[in-house]
């Protein structure tokens, strides 16, 4: 399980953010307190090399979601493992992170545009070589988020075909991992039902939005909406990163295709992000080989302060790390005007111990190209935010 | 806890069925993906010979629903266990069984339009003859189904006293229970408050309904209403079930009478199903003597398939299981036109283990003597069910 | 966990009443049964001195709220115990005391009016003198309670600041704690919004209500509404109770000030409770030292009833124990007529064992001064209520 838990402050935003942010009634954002996840779960095995899992997020007790479920088989030829349930798509490292061990608060822009919440329903195997350099994942998913109410409605098949192959072609072995190259590469194909008209129960997926890597209410300030006519769509997504000793950077590029046949001409969406992190007091970033994704950070000497029996007082101080990302999106192209940011973020993370840590963010987002709401085709805003965390 | 992950098809309805399935707005039935049922739970024993049992049901994070929530008793003289709390009205053996062993993925239409979802907050105690021949549970009930919101508001007494009787007169201990009969009869006698005018906190439970043996939306395809006037419902039921080995026959009965005074004539539904079924993998489906109800199933081998030491494959097949049932119930009498329906269902269970199967099932459903729903009194329906499940 | 089930029996009102139970359509207050508390949870420690705990109440599976959850330090300098997340305003001693050892099925008039559902989202610290004679709590909190939706969205900082000392300046150790005095104080200053019109998003927290020490619907018989104007408001309380034996007498008053500047003249509201309750059965009720809250009782011999071995039969008869309040609240000052509410309740406690009890509750109100809901200012009500808990 794990307790994260929010504060964000959205002081200083220009007018088009307020019409962004509500569009029916202009409102700046407001600052809030949040229980922004609060997970338990079960998982374990079943006879022979069957295996489950059952995650719940109740950080909203009104609007409860179930995270990963699912069921399957490990050690199977060919396949390796092979998951059928909720589970995350394969696409941007960054959704692929936990979100106990990602260094900013919220995920990039483009990560969450092409990939929104990333875990569906689908059956997908998981593959590592042997001498664990390489890892893939592939398989079948339905495209709507059914985490919030557990159903798929409708006879429309939309669904998508992913795969993601990542590698660390260099890895250090002799410093236990402190220095490393991942290069990733993923492609998500989609179908959805592109109707233009839509029913109650089945609605069209090919929609891209997102907040501004931070935690606004429900309305997203960038919004293609759904786009009519959409008969396909692809994402293709590159995944670099580079971690010498304390230091890591890391980017990643997606670009997304929607084909919308006689119903208008073809679009275009791409976005990206970088980020650099050092760790002040030493520390380094793992990575786990056999999935691809950054692993659990374990301070050199954990944070605490205690009264000791000789009356005096001990303590340690932690592990420090300092982080800058910069990241761009694009949602506008032809008639489809979503908008464009670009953000740039500052980041530090004090983490207690290897289950506990607390973040802090400021970010400067600016919003350009968005279809005129209320007179406005872009803003800018100021946005600090910070997290307490333990997962346990 | 279990997790069931159902693909529903409807491919196949005649007109009626589309009013059937949205009166307001004719509409096929959908295709569908759903968690079926998410369930955690605790249980365990308090001081001297107290027990609980807290089990929820999360498979629509929207609207969770708890099942079992008692407290109670065990080795009480006369009442020998006592329960306080929601928990399994005792009428229907299909009901009593577990989602986790019954044969087929939904039960019989008319179990569950006369004891629909079982489950009712009430006082009832269990008991058992020393040698085990004999069991029987009887108690007190209100009539309405609380699990979605954990409360009954009403100053009327919508109560009902139920009992069921059940054995094994013939029980082939040298097989360890691999030839058996058995034997059982229930009786509800219910008093709604039979309002013709309903208030908003206590709705008439005097109603029943059912899907056609599958998951559709939450209007019922056959459906009483609540009927005005209805003071006090009884129904009796009786079951058979003969295992010799591999195969097994099922069957049960239950008829429904609905007493109304001066607001109408006296009412009669009834229904019935028969099923058989076989291992052709030489298991057999075990009862548990103690509550009256089927076990779980230990297949011979089961179903892996793994890389050996010398790269080699190794594998087993786990159980196969072959079913047909025919299922008939008829809520249609008087001025009361909820209709009948016949169904026939071809099932197909593969046993992975003891703890994990898929299931699958086709059913033809035959609707008649509806109240007329634009202009349909009938209607045809071809359904293809299949289930993933495990349970821990 | 626990498991909390209620029956409320509501059968003689007068009319003003059903005015205050439902003022939009005059009603009766109706009986019901209720499951009021299902609560599961986990808590345990993290490396070094951290601490979590995150518990659910599922009572409601429709409207499921959470309880305790904070990450925490303990052994701190100076702090002591430090906890940041959702936990209880230390304000009356009977809100701090667990549903789970209270004497009465609901909490005095006075203590939910003024601290209602105790729960907000806060930093505190928790200390204790060294010979365990005095403790405190203090700490920020947010005045929102956000059990149900887990964020606050607002840019006001309707913040409060709490603070309570508490202790027990006789305490017999020869004994082991049958004979005590626990004397404490506590105060709340808050700064609501005040705002006048109230957005959407963030309400005024000067508001005052409660139920009538038992179960009703969500509408409040006492209620202030939100004061427009209230700039600040002051709750002070203090504490009193004295063990002696099996004999304990408890009484609490608390005072409230608004502070409304220009909109209008300042308000204050006040209330009180005092009970009697004895165990007929000779044992004692326990405090905490640590916490100044009651303990776990523990009866001398649990409940039980068996057969035994020879044929015969063996109990015990558990714990039993009788109790009186009267409880006063007055929410009717200047413009803001609240009402006014008498409270006499006689109790009875049958402890089946530590974890498992029955309660009984007999209640008299008399409402008085309330702002006149159709045409009632005033009204009684005899109320009968029992519950069945256990916890473990």
């Amino acid at each position: 399980g794990r307790i994260h838990l929010d504060g964000w402050n959205f002081s200083d935003s220009t007018p088009g953010i307020a019409a962004f942010n509500n569009p029916a009634d202009p409102a700046d954002p407001e600052n809030r307190f949040e229980f922004r996840r609060l997970r338990i779960g079960v998982s374990g095995d079943i006879k022979d090399n069957m295996l489950y899992k059952f995650e719940y997020d109740f950080g909203n007790p009104g609007d409860p979601a179930f995270k990963d479920v699912y069921i399957g088989w490990k050690d199977l030829p060919v396949f390796q493992t092979l998951l059928i349930g909720n589970q995350k798509r394969p696409l941007g490292m960054d959704h692929l992170n936990s979100s106990r061990y990602n260094t900013f608060l919220e995920r990039p822009l483009v990560i969450e545009a092409f990939n929104e919440d990333a875990r569906r329903l689908g059956i997908a195997a998981y593959g590592v070589s042997e001498d664990e350099t390489w890892n893939w994942r592939y398989g079948i998913y339905n495209l709507e988020n059914i985490a919030s109410d557990g159903t798929y409605v409708g006879d429309a098949g939309q669904m998508s075909v992913n795969g993601r192959l990542a590698g660390t072609p260099w890895y250090d072995e002799t410093s236990g991992g402190r220095g490393y190259l991942h290069l990733g590469i993923a492609d998500m194909w989609a179908h959805p039902d592109g109707d233009v008209v839509e029913p109650s129960s089945d609605n069209n997926e090919a929609r891209f939005r997102t907040r501004p890597e931070a935690r606004t209410g429900s309305v997203r300030w960038l919004n293609t909406g759904r786009i009519a006519g959409a008969d396909w769509f692809n994402t293709l997504g590159f995944e670099f990163m580079l971690n010498i000793g304390s230091f890591s950077v890391v980017s990643e590029y997606q670009v997304t295709n929607v084909g919308r046949g006689n119903d208008g001409p073809d679009l275009t969406f791409d976005g990206a992000y970088v980020q650099a992190a050092y760790f002040l007091t030493g520390e380094y970033q793992p990575i786990n080989r056999r999935t691809g994704t950054i692993a659990r950070v374990k301070p050199l000497e954990n944070f605490f302060l205690v009264n000791t029996c000789d009356d005096g007082k001990a303590g340690g101080w932690g592990a420090w790390q300092i982080a800058a990302r910069y990241s761009y999106l694009n949602l506008t192209d032809a008639d489809i005007t979503g908008g464009d940011e670009r953000n740039f973020t500052f980041g530090m993370v004090w983490w207690w111990n290897s289950h506990a840590r607390l973040q802090f963010n400021y970010i400067h987002a600016q919003i350009d190209d968005r279809g005129p709401i209320d007179g406005f085709t872009g803003g800018r805003s100021n946005i600090f935010g910070a997290r307490f965390m333990v997962d346990f």
